[in-house]
């Protein structure tokens, strides 16, 4: 914990994945929320199959899921979302032709039956 | 706002996904459920690595995972449910050799800290 | 239901995915939560891109995420996970040079609104 899943249509052709995703982990670092780096574990797909409602319209989407340990308040939830929608704003730029919506979502994970183990190198 | 999730074990092979896709979107505005049509995005992955149960008995199973805001009443959700499974079942038919599985589930997507920005292209 | 999810960073190398879904899926049978043992739906995921926190170390993870209908006690869950950490251990052994994760978390199912339909084939 935390874990983040970045999905995203793979129209988006310019996203440099991997830039996101230290971006993003260096967000939830900055946010003083999590204990330790490493534990924040993100990963990222890109969808070859999607659609973006029923218009013949060129869309395309990302879609991030911050999953937490539960028991955040709202105001830390919120602060967070905004703070990963803020660098995948960055990481995707309107695009002339194609209508692209962001998102992002936070989730709890019920602490109670949560189970880790720590495997060092 | 809404997503929805499509996983399927690679097995189902004459599965049509983009057509099952804009068929699972316009249950979802036929719904009445959504404001938009574009707030629709839905996306469909493949399993290759799979197990069904531990028999060795050839299985197979279609899964939608339907993420909405929260707030909707039981009975709405129940219905959103059904009407996605029907659409599912007309897209798996049955096949002899292969056992099958069909499920839909919805779950809440926390509102409170949902982020969201559209960019129109 | 019950579903579960195997995500896992690509550089787990050795893993051998069909024989842990196997495992893991007799690990939930013996569990005696679920009434059929074909009810058990498990996949698993490799992850090409993935990033675990921020500094320059070698590092990797395998997350599972179980999703049970609504309803079983904290008690029963954490033997679940417990017993699905076990499993895991032994399918990802610790490897030298590599900084390893291996999580399992618990979800609930709604159980009002899952809808489901089995064709035999």
């Amino acid at each position: 914990m935390p874990h983040l899943h970045v999905e995203y249509s793979d129209n988006l052709k310019n996203l440099e994945v991997d830039r996101l995703l230290l971006r993003l982990n260096h967000a939830l670092v900055g946010s003083g929320q999590f204990a330790e780096e490493l534990d924040i574990k993100s990963r990222a797909v890109a969808m070859a199959s999607f659609r973006v409602g029923v218009a013949p319209v060129e869309r395309g989407f990302a879609h991030l899921k911050l999953a937490i340990l539960s028991g955040r308040s709202a105001e830390i939830k919120r602060q967070l979302s905004a703070s990963l929608l803020e660098v995948l704003k960055e990481a995707v730029p309107g695009t002339p032709g194609l209508d692209i919506q962001l998102c992002v979502e936070v989730i709890d994970i019920d602490r109670d039956s949560y189970s880790k183990v720590h495997l060092p190198g």
